[in-house]
């Protein structure tokens, strides 16, 4: 599996430090880390398969492109999965809390998209870890927001 | 592809009437839709390979037995992706507004999960609908919650 090509910001240092095992305490509210990649027709069609999901605008290119999107959507769960994806290569063993996630425009196939995760909130003595969650297109644009939630694994702080 | 087979309650017929090119002015609040899936060992591989999430919960089956887990970890936002699969067999070209995801316990390989949605909402002259958004375990213990938002294709007004 190619693994996620995470970039830390200057201030996620601490948190890709974090993830060589040093100690949570080292999380600080505003650090930040990206990662950007695309969607094929083939992953789409693979999501589908996967998730069932039979909706027009995915699977069928007439459809897709007659649509005002322009061509096939990729699903939002699909680009919305590369939040848990940074913060299971940053944290492996973390437990996903909760994600919420606002769909501001659609993403097509061969968009590049950028996932970008802020710490907000550390909590629960380091392991409680709350992230504003953004993701933007080639152009810029934010295509969705939210924010997740996770729990990162006890023995992480014992080490 | 199969298709996911959702399952409409009583007062979701007006909904399974809807997809039959009926008029959305026929969805009511507290109308329900519910299907059931498993995730076998593939599709979890399948979904870690698609959105690069390398958590070990997900894809090592020695560290996920040894958690507290008992098992590989399906990816929350494949089961969560069982909401938009309902949304997009009922309304077909119906887009995703956003989607909240609340993960109370671990779901693993092989677990019987139904998902179920109801309309709490109708609102933008019947195009706009919320829905709780709630998956179960075969013990009937919820294992996510949340809210779907999602807003109906134009054209379905005029038919």
């Amino acid at each position: 599996m190619p693994p996620l090509r995470v970039k830390a910001s200057r201030a996620w240092r601490s948190l890709a430090t974090l993830t060589a095992q040093t100690k949570p305490d080292q999380v600080r509210v505003g650090d930040m880390a990206r990662a950007t990649r695309s969607f094929t027709d083939a992953d789409v069609a693979s999501f589908a398969q996967l998730s069932r999901d039979s909706n027009p605008l995915h699977h069928e290119s007439g459809v897709a492109s007659a649509s005002r999107f322009g061509g096939r959507v990729v699903h939002g769960m699909l680009y919305g999965s590369m939040f848990s994806a940074i913060i299971g290569q940053l944290f492996p063993g973390a437990v996903y809390v909760s994600q919420s996630l606002r769909f501001h425009k659609p993403v097509v196939v061969g968009d590049s998209i950028t996932a970008e995760i802020e710490v907000k909130e550390v909590g629960a003595r380091g392991r409680l870890l709350t992230f504003r969650s953004d993701c933007l297109n080639q152009h810029g644009e934010r295509v969705l927001s939210g924010e997740a939630c996770a729990l990162l694994p006890k023995d992480r702080r014992k080490e």
